[in-house]
């Protein structure tokens, strides 16, 4: 299977299950409901699940039992994307090629959509059925989900964000602000896989959280390349967004060449903590090849 | 000891556990600390908190376990505030006779800040302590806490709040409405005392949520009364606000006197509900009477 069939095949999985999940609710708040459902399934790369899938593959997890991780990943992103889209915050008209929620409907909707995306994510962590696993391991995945997303993790990262816009910071800064902003969910997927893998050795889960950081790291280094140098019609929002808004980046920080060396550096690292995992890698290789040469 | 008192000592505990929370965050984003520290600790009546470690008492669960649900739903309720009270929501700029969160800080802080006071929530039941209980006990808070705050409970409340802004509602949609908005998380704190009470029969469960749905209901009666005739320096906030909205309110249904009146028919289901049950429930008791008659 190439990685293109792969990666078409987790999207519709997760589509057809995330789609489920908005059909559950009720019909009370009808307007909630579908900003909800347009949040959700507008689109987006399912990068986060993917990388769970593709971990679990690997350490030999069932595929059913990583759905309920994979949904509340893709909730909890959405509903970050929808915040941070917001006048106050980004204020971005476009995401993937699509008006954003709260151009769609309105502001009041966008936020309380996030807002219930955030609690859905819990909710299917612990109702979502997983074939042979305890409460431990629901305990787990939450206290992995909640440290990822929380002030701790995705909100910390944006809120230094919001914080360094318009201020130059250093190296150390910016990789602070994105392994909080977009790795700390990145993290969370290899290690939600983990938790469903009773015999991982704490040498192999080492590797893994490695990996992840780098490939996290790599990810925003290649989204911020892309700004300056890729194609707003297939990014599916405008090119030269961060310099316009001011924000700190790679290519601010390092030059455009600089940024690209350090994204080939990443790129190395990351390939070598899987080849020093004892397992069948090689979705996980094409994986990081994806996130590395990736065009939108 | 009075009411008031006990009231003052859950106050001070609650606030006490809460700063130690906010104290243990790490110091990368201090303006969204500051924020969530804001929101968490710049007044209210504790009254969730306050039904929950009541009615725990009640049914003999130690005070210890009632921490976490407690801060928990507190975190919640507070996130609830800061988004409700945002331009885009409610538009208002003073809760509890302070500014509200976004005119202290700015509207990206307090969306960011209502969104990690959320996350804090669950953070708080996977991680606190409890003495005696195990995981199913907090897969099983994680579960009334994620009902009651999402779509099915307090954000899809909102949204049939904001659906209903300007249109003439019925009683039976308006109660659904604040069975959602509000009632839900009051019935979640009572959900959560019983979880922890491992010999509570059905009986007592359903009595207790009865009581439970009808203070609920009873508090947002008062609520909508108290916005008509309150005073605004007691109040905290300005009187009149509702109507000026043009909120389906209980008076604007029934007229004033009938909202009173079926306060206080509210009042004596939910007292028959507290005396057919065998525990000790004069904290309760008081509690009913403090939501009827209170002036704030």
């Amino acid at each position: 299977m190439t990685f293109e069939t792969q990666q078409k095949r987790v999207h519709q999985h997760v589509d057809t299950l995330l789609q489920a999940q908005i059909s559950g609710l009720g019909d009370h708040a009808p307007t909630l409901k579908s900003a909800m459902q347009y949040a959700l399934l507008m689109g987006g790369k399912r990068m986060r699940p993917f990388l769970l899938y593709a971990t679990g593959e690997a350490l030999g997890v069932e595929e059913q039992d990583l759905d309920a991780p994979a949904l509340a990943l893709e909730c909890v992103h959405a509903y970050s994307l929808v915040h941070d889209d917001l006048p106050a915050m980004d204020d971005d008209d476009l995401r993937r090629g699509h008006p954003t929620c709260h151009i769609q409907f309105d502001e009041a909707s966008a936020i309380l959509a996030g807002d219930a995306l955030q609690t859905l994510a819990f909710e299917i962590i612990v109702n979502h059925p997983l074939s042979d696993f305890a409460n431990q391991q629901r305990i787990e995945l939450i206290r992995i989900l909640s440290r990822a997303s929380g002030y701790s993790g995705m909100c910390g990262g944006q809120a230094i964000d919001l914080d360094s816009t318009n201020k130059r910071i250093s190296q150390s800064q910016l990789e602070l602000l994105h392994s909080k902003k977009t790795g700390a969910l990145i993290l969370a997927a290899v290690e939600m896989a983990c938790v469903l893998s009773p015999n991982i050795t704490d040498d192999s889960k080492a590797l893994l959280n490695k990996y992840a950081q780098t490939i996290g790291l790599a990810f925003q280094v290649q989204d911020d390349i892309l700004d300056v140098v890729g194609d707003s019609a297939i990014l599916g929002k405008p090119q030269g967004s961060d310099q316009q808004q001011n924000k700190s980046t790679y290519p601010a920080l390092l030059g455009i060449e600089g940024a690209q060396r350090y994204l080939s550096e990443l790129h190395q690292e990351a390939l070598q903590a899987l080849r020093a995992l004892p397992y069948n890698t090689q979705v996980l290789r094409s994986f990081t090849d994806f996130v590395i040469h990736r065009n939108h």
